[in-house]
Order: C-alpha cells, then structure tokens, then sequence
C-alpha cells in the first residue's frame, strides 16, 4: 500500500514494531528515561534550546495548548492564514475569546510578507500572531523566515502551526525566534498519530504566566513541571511515546540537511511528474510545499472515482480536497517516509488510472 | 514484570501484536470500519444505548471533555469527591469557570448518599453533580447506584468518572441515569493509555447545547457529527484504536460477568492476602476497590524503599500513595489483564521483601 495522504504517514517497521514493548509505569525509571531520551532528540530536530512539551493529543490539542497557554480573552491576534489549517488555528483562538484579525490569502497562494507587515504597523495592540508553515489544505509553504523577522521586529509574540512541516521542512525554532511551535507526530517524524509536541520559548512561558484562558488538560506549565521529573501531568500514551524514540533515532541517523534534501527532491519530483501528465499545480510553484502537493482535477473528473481506482487498482491512497477545494484538486503527499521508488509508483499508477477516467496524458510523456 | 500499578495495566500480546499493522487513512473505509466497530463493542460494555466518542487523549482528556461540553461559566456544580480523582475532577470544572459545591469525604472512606441527599437539598439551584465512581487513590469503590438515583430524583445533570471502574465492575449506564460516563484504554480495558471514551445521553446532548464553557479540541458535538461518518475530527490516534478493537474482543469472550467476578475475586485474594501479613487496609472494607488495593505502610517503613525491593528482586511494580497519602500506602492494582496466580506472585513477593525492611509478617500466616 502507498499511503500517501498528508497524515497518517507510514511508518518504518523498527518504528512499528517498538509498540509490541509491553507498558512500563508512567511514574517509573524507565519512562522517565524516555521521556527526557525523547524530549532531547526532538529539541534537536526542533533546532531549539528552549522547552518542548510532548502531550497526548493530534496536532489540534497542540494548536489549542498554544492558544490556551499564552493569550487571554480579549486579546487581540493577528491570524496569517491560507487555508484550512491557517482558519482552524485562528477559530481555537476565536473559541477561547481572543480577539482574531484575520489576514487571509487566496488560497494556493502564499502569505504576503509585507501585508502581515501592514496589518502590524496599523493594530499596534496586537498581542501575538498565529502562523501556518505549511499549508496542507493547499500545498502551500509560507516564506516563514521574513515573516519571523517582523513579527520580531513588532515585538510580537510567534506561535507557528509547524505541524505538517516540522522534520521536513528546514524551520529553525530558535534562529528565527519562533515563541511556540507546534508539530505532531504522524507528520514528517515517521511515528503514528496521537503526540502533539510544542516548543516553549521564555517568552511564552512570560505570556503564560499572565495568560487567563482556561486549561486544564494542556496546562503547559504543568507539563513542565512534570518533565523536569521525566513524567507527564497525565498519563501519557507510552506506546507512542516508545514509536516517537525509535522514529526519531531514523531520523538521526539520516540527519537533518538530508530529510529535508530528501523531501525538496521527491516533491520536485512530483512536480514535475505531474506537469508531464498535463495537469496543473493548484499552488503557486514559488511556494510549493516539499511534503504535499496539491493537483488541480482535471475538467470534468470525479476525484472521489479517481482516488477509489488508484486505491483499489494499484493500492494508492492520496487524499481529496478539503471544504471548498473539495472535488476541486487532490493531494500526493510526500512526508516523512518516501523514496524515489514510492513516487515512481505513485506516478505510474496515476498515468495508468487518469486515462481510465477519460483523461489523456499530455502527448510530451 | 508484574506491573501491577493502577494504570497503565499490562496488555495481552495480541493487543500488543496488534499494534504493528501500518497506518491507514483516518478519512478512509478502513478507519471507517474500525471506528464504527469499536464504539458498537464499547456501548456493549458501557451498557448503553446512547452515544460514545473516543478522544485521543488520557482519561482526564476525558473529564474536561465532560464539564465543557455540558457546563457553562457560573453554573453551580456539586462534587462529591472522596481522593485526588474526585478533588482533579472539581478542579476542571472550576478551571472553566463552574461554581463548584464540594462535599468531600475523609479519604478511606465513601461518600455518604445521604448527605449527597442533603446537599441537593439545599442547593436546589445546582445544575450537575461530578462524581468519582472508583476512586484509585485510596482504593475506594463509591456506591454509586444511590447516589445516581438521588441525583435523578432532584433533576440534576449526572457526570460519572468511570475510568478505572468501568469494565472491571458493573457500571450500567443507562439504567442508572448517568448522563456522562467517561473511562480511559489503560485500565479495565487491556488496551494501552492514550484513548479516553466519554458516553454521552440525550439529556447531556440537551445540556451540550446551550453550554459555553470555551472547547476546541474536546468538543464532543463536533466528534459526534464525524462519528457519524466513521471518523474522528481531528487525526486520532489510529495504533490505540487497533489495540482497543482486539483488546474489546478479549473482554467480548470473557463477558461482562466474568470479568466482575474475576476481578471481585481477585480483590478479596489481595486484600485477604495482605491483612494475613498483619497489614492494615487503608480503605474502609465495605467500599474496599475491586480494582486497586490501598494498604498502610507498616510503622517506620519507607515505601520507596519497598517498592524498589519489590522491583528490583522480584519484578513487580506497585504504586506508592498520592498527594497527603505519598509514604503513608502502596497499592496494588488488580485491574484488567491480572489473574489468581499474578496475584500469588505479588503476595508472595511481598511476603519475602516486607520481613527485609524489618517487618515481621503477622505469625498467623
């Protein structure tokens, strides 16, 4: 099976095989071994020396742990957004009482730079801005580093939906000053779904100590406390906890330059395999993301039938479009564990099933 | 290893097997299936006919789903707590802005129906009662049949903290009125941490929808609509939903009964076992657990340093106490995957370590 939708990824079989450990005591020696062990390595794919808080949630419980922690009700934010996730985050903050400006962009298209800029210099009372790395509805990369530097430059606080792109995506947490990044672990980090993982810097711990929206569940300050005895307030999902150690050891042993070589190289080979056939990028190539990419449905196919004969016939899953982009593009995804070989399969069964449903590849294939 | 501590409990090694298939798409047929199936064996053990959404999230995931969804800011609430589970269950509640009554009972001992009786009485303006059926910090189980009885006589919303009780001993759901009923994988389940399961009845949909505690993530309306369609909101945790499909399975052959009865039986052979040493039991005998046993720490003993012992010679992992009750007890866990000769290796452990830190073991045994 190709399993190839922006999350669920697959995982490597050393990584799925960890699970089979029988439980071990969350208050005990050895989760205390690896919790810090985990919590060690994903500082240094995070690129940070700051605080990272693995909790037992999907990304949205990080995205709601960011929000809760460090704003209250009232607050002004700035939400940068161009797409669904991009909307989700600024709706966690909407739902706890924040006040959210929202600077949309079309959607396949980037965030603009010098708008969030704009959108700063005229509500100077902005208390923090929401940003999406990568845009998965889209497949969409933001220019995240000029986007770091003014919010910087406003002396705002950063909190980045690096959900998608966290392990994939070059993000330097610290360099870029980014004050809460969230990711979770059936992205780019080859482990299954269920950890949500969100770097703290000391800026946002001052924001959270002032910071009056409710938590309970994902009290970062709690979790803190409990890390720095190798526990977690809650008890934590061990098994997840031993895939994430193994899945991070692969990553390691790649090393960083090479993962995101690696997914720079397979989404441009995507790319291009997918021009070849004729059919359009929805994103603006400038932007296009290295862990998904976003095709645009050929005039008159039916997506669903598409996905169904690549699944059935070739045993290919790529995902279909999401609210308003539904039936509209769909999505190979290319994260966290895929070679060359994976794509060229991908690629092949596409150029088998798109005539099937009454497409003709380009004549230069 | 006996791990014998109150959560997470060991699995069966086809729940741990089961746990290596790969990953498939949470918006696909497969995920579709597994879900569907798991919420139809779960109504079965939760004895309900209402709904049940699985959370990726730990058991108190699972609480603060309970109040924000039924609550709003300024409700009256009473809890009727009886330990730290029932105390952490008010406190989300007050987190979020409820008026918490709190009717504590001395910890050893259950609540007392008649003064829940009493309370309702004179807070006749209180909207939902929060109670802890099996409370695992002192190894007390309450007598919840009564109390939800009075909680229904008087009209009031009824959440129940099932996590530790339900699939151990009998909890019926609907016949007892309750209105939210939440219980966690790792305990009674065999199934590893990481899912917390939340029933919901209709009355509890009525409160949900005029509720404005402030949920993102918890919100049980939004799990509920996706359900719907065999799926879950945000990506869940797929590894623990294969390990609960099989580990429900297991209890499915059991049956409900059996597993009451073996875990009744099991509880007296510990407790019986352990007033044979001269121990004392720190819950009072009436309400004594069915799942986990509180026993006070012999006079000038350090439970560490038993707990250790135990470990390291003998392989069994025990809890210490909580809170105002850390060095005064242990406990040992006979929850979910446990049997007669599990427990004769922990008693007999005991019997061999307690005599090396100077307690002499009663001459009767």
């Amino acid at each position: 099976m190709q399993l190839r939708v922006p999350g669920p990824t697959p995982c490597p079989d050393d990584v799925l095989q960890s699970m089979t450990r029988q439980m071990v005591d969350h208050r005990g020696a050895e989760f205390m071994d690896l919790a810090q062990r985990v919590t060690r390595k994903l500082k240094g794919i995070f690129q940070t020396q700051g605080d990272i808080l693995t909790l037992t949630a999907s990304g949205t419980g990080g995205l709601e742990a960011a929000v809760v922690n460090t704003l209250s009700p009232g607050d002004k934010v700035l939400s940068v957004s161009c797409g669904v996730f991009g909307d989700r985050f600024a709706t966690v903050a909407e739902k706890y009482g924040a006040e959210v400006v929202r600077l949309r962009f079309e959607w396949g298209k980037a965030a603009d730079p010098d708008q969030v800029h704009r959108m700063l210099q005229s509500h100077m009372d902005i208390k923090a801005v929401l940003v999406t790395h990568n845009e998965t509805s889209t497949g969409v990369t933001n220019d995240l580093a000029p986007i770091c530097r003014m919010v910087k430059e406003f002396d705002k606080l950063l909190l980045v939906d690096a959900v998608s792109s966290l392990g994939a995506i070059d993000l330097p947490t610290d360099e870029w000053s980014c004050d809460v990044v969230i990711s979770a672990s059936q992205k780019g980090w080859m482990a299954p779904p269920g950890l949500a993982m969100v770097s703290v810097s000391q800026r946002a711990w001052e924001a959270e100590r002032s910071a009056t929206m409710p938590r309970f569940y994902f009290d970062l300050n709690k979790a803190k406390a409990f890390l720095d005895k190798g526990q977690t307030p809650w008890t934590p999902a061990v098994p997840l906890f031993y895939a994430l150690d193994v899945a991070l050891d692969g990553m390691n042993v790649e090393g960083l330059p090479n993962i995101f070589a690696r997914h720079s190289r397979i989404a441009s080979m995507t790319r291009e395999g997918v021009k070849r056939f004729g059919l359009s990028l929805f994103a603006d190539e400038d932007y296009a993301s290295n862990v998904v990419t976003a095709v645009k449905t050929p005039e008159g196919m039916n997506v669903k039938e598409l996905r169904k004969l690549l699944k059935e016939e070739h045993g290919i899953v790529l995902a279909g479009g999401q609210q308003k982009l539904s039936g509209h593009i769909f999505r190979i995804a290319h994260l966290g564990l895929v070679n060359e070989a994976d794509m060229e399969q991908v690629l092949t069964g596409l150029s088998l099933a798109l005539p099937k449903l009454g497409f003709s590849p380009d004549k230069t294939l």
